[in-house]
């Protein structure tokens, strides 16, 4: 079992990053537009030809912790979670990232840890300036774009 | 033991992202412009405040592949290897990254994972259009820096 991890600071509070992980009018705005659910039972993302995961909302504890579990997707994601912890550090929020539960490092799990910090750094400036890169004006990191 | 795992497309043949992988000038102009060495035994990489790394060159085979291990640097970071290997697509250059052998998952590799998708687009805008991202005009992506 292998995982992709993540960090990055966001100088807003915990309450406006926990916002755009919990409701789809936030993850629209960073990870895809194509997004749907009512944001705490199954969250749909898509990204047109490229296929969409499907989210089950496992936790959500306000201000600090979004656990989903991946229930439709491409094999390699199903059964894997994927969490994001917040703690406050002065002006900062620190947002811990882990795609956890890889059954094995695939040359599609390189892939997705660079495009994870990619919509990351997407969502830290969706916070900090009102304005992200979401599907399908996601920054192209490769052939598998 | 886990690692950082990364993939990143680059529109320019192979031999061109080597060079940047293996040349001074190259590595100065998207890593950090502080980097010194031969490009052949040890590389110091320097980062003001932050710190470096010295890496000690284990295998250069020609537009295929670079092999360091860290000599010198965090704690976290002596003994572990950072890989780049290159295979031709098409159009594309495929690199696939990897920064291995990590004793233990620490907050400290999250920021690091981060960091390296930064670096690793820094590589990339730097190869395919002249001009990279590198320290200390490099992307912050927290109060790590």
């Amino acid at each position: 079992m292998v995982d992709i991890l993540h960090r990055v600071g966001i100088t807003a509070p915990p309450e406006k990053v926990y916002e755009a992980l919990t409701t789809v009018e936030g993850l629209a705005a960073w990870w895809t537009t194509d997004t749907s659910g009512n944001g705490e039972d199954v969250l749909q993302f898509r990204f047109g030809d490229l296929g969409g995961f499907d989210m089950k909302v496992l936790d959500l504890r306000p201000d600090t912790r979004v656990l989903w579990e991946v229930v439709d997707g491409p094999a390699e994601w199903i059964g894997t979670t994927v969490s994001f912890e917040l703690t406050q550090e002065g002006a900062w929020t620190v947002l811990m990232f882990a795609h956890a539960g890889w059954r094995e490092p695939v040359e599609f799990m390189n892939h997705c840890s660079t495009k994870w910090a990619i919509f990351l750094m997407s969502l830290k400036s969706l916070v900090e300036t009102g304005s992200g890169a979401p599907h399908p004006r996601d920054v192209q990191i490769s052939n598998w774009h």
